[in-house]
């Protein structure tokens, strides 16, 4: 095609909003609009690097036997009463009601649909295992919408179910997912780890993530330097461990006036925050409980969750109410459960509140302390690898895919039963994989830009080789060499884009490498006496001078 | 693909609220399912016959030079409020407050938005003419959502709009328009008209529908038998005509007790409807008007809106006010502007009400009535062809495309200016060009059924063949011979469905049939011993033997 014919509205301008690099280049290069908070218009380039982005995942799906389905954006709220998750989702679903009152939403996910749909239709162990899958905008009500499309309330997902008779046919579909998960990312170009991952709200119980590892990335993902293990850090679990510490001083009470900070406390009495203790106090449908944590580590609020259910943080009134002196609470003359983490419940000669205002205890120990020991805690660099093999690393990662083991929780709540062998009915077991669809094109160059702009990978390039001509509009000898050569490209399905406009040189090199065309050949007259064209691969900075006659064979040996 | 793997739950009972017959096959063949009223799920058969029609439409609209683009779903509400249509849509517009109370909508249609991301891009009549669409899903809120993808409330639309310097380059793109539309609907398969169509709430200047004849259409559309006039009913317009008639009667007052519709009224007095004049009153923003017409036409309410503006019929009590007779009214003692239809204003001698209760006048005229007589009423069969050759007749039609003028619009509130030759500002005109992509699936099954169900054309069927074979589970000789075939097939890229389930013949064959896969071959035993499959066309009752080394050939042959 030529640029002239195009939508290509390339910028300068970095936009106010875009705090990270892949934001403010599709942007710049003119893939995407802002329309509104979180919601953007794919311009034509966007969408040509969309619709590759979307082939390559249907291919590799189809491959894998997966079917493709198309379910409603609108969801009835029926469905999602049923699963219990209206009411759970919380406000990122987004709910409304049509003309006639009845309430809807729209879909951020599509389990209830589908197992609604599985319950109707799979009638026989026979027709199992089944995968279904679908490639459709969703929505997620994002209270603070931010870095372009990757947190954005409207996105495209591939989203995929699949149902199984027993645990083991789940697991081969689930690998079989991992896999193709893997030849996805890998035709898509991307640096990627797979991580254990919490299933979070979708719940269940094995699950994998996907991440494309980048700075920018809003997920902290643990590695270990002496293994493979890799995990979200929601998701590393620890151990009890053993006490290599001996009490050597005697308990003692501190002034401490209006420390009520570890970090303040650590720094007005000169101790590491490692040797402090904080308590949270927190609400669970049995009762408040108190919740010990090395001073310098963060509770992990999904293993909170795990161990008593939902729950939230007291409020100062409650604090109160329950005779407790928020800033200097303790481990003492607590009337309610006490839980300490395994790393907390190790130290010696600690400090911690004296549950007394103003006043923190120094040498504190356990002994006499009634408590539970569990692990409440986020890891932090430096922890032994839950493996036993080396110490954890933390990176930052962009999610781009996400595999869950559901197990029955739908399909026994929607009656997904098939006749089984047997002859008796058999709850379904489900699996569930997402990839973002939209996010990938954002996360792909969050890994591959430089100074000049985006790097694509031809496999997702809005096209595989831009032709720039100088003097165009003035020199036939030069249009008459551009015109035959992009008549060549075409001819033989090669995606050329041909600069057509009356721009300077630089200009036209500019816009092509801040849109990330991987490959470029210039013609000029210049170049043409010496029967030549000068290529250049954009992610290299050596231009090369190419017989005019091979430069055909030379493309398309580049594009292998 | 085999059959086994696939989820194509074909059903032999008809679902009680499908009233048409795409709509019972649809869900027959296992190509939809209904989730909620107005919303369905595509299944693998249903994905599959869309994605060809997407991909037709697609390429028809890329040779073309549009360029593709995606715009949200959800809009936001300041840009409908910009256009105008936040109040005017009326309640088919689904909208919602989002989490942090920011009205949206759900869009019907995207002018707001491509008019918008136009004022922001276009800067120069050399970009011009630009014409961008999209694939993708649209929401309208139905008040009865019905006959399946037909009227559903959650559709695939592939919406277009086009930026013009001028009145002159719009109408080249709108031709253009025209043609791709009739490549579309030709490659489609489709029985299709266009006709002159009125362009509603769109607005705009010259529009034309795209109608697919079929008996369960919603559309009413009328043909001159004499030329080639073709036009949404809504949209043939008249002319004032000759009186050819002269009064012979004197008028009476005659008692029609209780008779107040036309049809009781000339029963009781045993005349023609057509000899009859009925008089509604319509509130306007420029105060009541009485409409008279002859007693066997239908007001046209596009025509009194483009009379009068947005209007209402009258209440009872409202008549009552203007010291009216409902029932009675006639055209006489009114106090209001009286607009007579062009054929009632013609007549001589007729019936009419007399504004008194249970009276209405026999042998009225004209003469001494103060009256414009204006065109009001949509056509009937038999009408004169608005363009003076032949007689009109009226078929049904369903809509699937149209194409229209928007002029400016949207363009000249939303500021989608350009720089012209000249260095002034020039406000762009606008085409838009719509095409209901999951309604003509729905369309094609309405021209191409029979009582076994579907008759898909190769372009767009789910399969292009299907082989039965005759005991696949018991004889190796038929396995071999059926899994040789299904091979060869796939290695030349046809789209094959190997039918692998131990059912019955008949089974299997009624199944194909339904889904409407156009070529058949059945390989048994018996047709082996001859060196033989059976080959079926869909679409023909005749079954051919053809030697098993040509079939791959003979196939090739029928879907060039």
């Amino acid at each position: 095609m030529k640029t002239m014919k195009l939508l290509i509205p390339t910028q300068k301008e970095v936009p106010n909003d875009a705090k990270i690099i892949s934001h403010q280049l599709m942007i710049r290069a003119g893939l995407i609009s802002k329309l509104a908070s979180g919601l953007y218009s794919y311009l034509p380039m966007g969408v040509r690097v969309l619709h590759k982005v979307e082939n390559i995942i249907r291919q590799e799906m189809n491959k894998s036997g997966a079917q493709e389905v198309l379910m409603p954006v609108a969801q009835p709220a029926e469905l999602w009463q049923t699963s219990g998750r209206w009411d759970k989702y919380g406000a990122e679903l987004l709910c409304f009601a049509d003309r006639h009152q009845r309430e809807f939403c729209l879909g951020p996910t599509h389990e209830e649909v589908i197992t609604h749909l599985a319950a109707q239709y799979l009638r026989s162990y026979k027709q199992l295992p089944m995968n279904f899958y679908q490639i459709q905008t969703k929505f997620r009500d994002e209270i603070r919408p931010r870095f372009g499309v990757i947190r954005s309330r409207e996105f495209i997902m591939k989203d995929a179910y699949s149902f199984h008779l027993d645990q083991a046919s789940l697991q081969q579909t689930y690998d079989a997912m991992h896999q193709t998960y893997s030849n996805i990312f890998d035709r898509l170009g991307l640096d990627y780890r797979v991580v254990l991952a919490d299933s979070g709200s979708i719940g269940g119980d094995a699950s994998h993530e996907f991440h494309v590892l980048a700075e920018s990335g809003e997920d902290a993902i643990c590695f270990s330097d002496g293994s493979d293990y890799a995990a979200n850090i929601e998701k590393v679990s620890f151990s009890k461990q053993e006490k290599t510490c001996q009490s050597i001083t005697t308990e003692e009470r501190i002034l401490t006036k209006k420390q009520t900070s570890i970090k303040n406390v650590a720094r007005f009495l000169n101790v590491k925050k490692s040797s402090c203790v904080k308590t949270l106090i927190i609400k669970t449908k049995n009762g408040f409980k108190a919740l010990a944590l090395r001073g310098d580590h963060e509770l992990n609020e999904i293993k909170i969750h795990n161990l008593f259910g939902d729950f939230e943080f007291a409020t100062d009134d409650e604090i109160k109410n329950l005779d407790l002196k928020k800033g200097f609470i303790g481990i003492k003359d607590l009337d309610i459960d006490l839980i300490v983490d395994y790393s907390a419940s190790v130290l010696c000669d600690f400090v911690c509140g004296a549950n007394e205002w103003d006043y923190h205890l120094m040498g504190a120990n356990w002994q006499d302390i009634e408590f539970v020991d569990a692990d409440l805690r986020n890891a932090v660099e430096g922890d032994d690898s839950p493996d036993g093999k080396g110490k954890l690393m933390i990176k930052r990662g962009i999610e781009v895919g996400h595999i869950f083991q559901l197990g029955t929780k739908y399909s026994s709540i929607m009656k997904a039963n098939v006749i089984g062998e047997s002859g008796k009915a058999v709850t379904t077991t489900m699996g569930c994989y997402g990839i973002g669809v939209t996010r990938i094109i954002a996360a792909s160059i969050e890994q591959n830009y430089d100074d000049k702009g985006i790097i694509f990978s031809s496999a997702i390039a809005p096209f595989q080789i831009v032709i720039v001509p100088i003097n165009y509009n003035k020199s036939t000898r030069v249009k008459a060499l551009a015109d035959k050569l992009y008549q060549q490209f075409i001819g033989v399905g090669i995606e050329v884009l041909l600069d057509d406009r009356k721009e300077r040189a630089g200009i036209m090199f500019a816009d092509s490498e801040l849109l990330g065309i991987p490959h470029r050949m210039v013609i000029s007259d210049t170049h043409a006496d010496n029967g030549n064209v000068e290529y250049k691969a954009r992610d290299k900075s050596d231009k090369i001078e190419v017989i005019f006659d091979d430069a055909l064979s030379f493309i398309q040996s580049k594009l292998i």
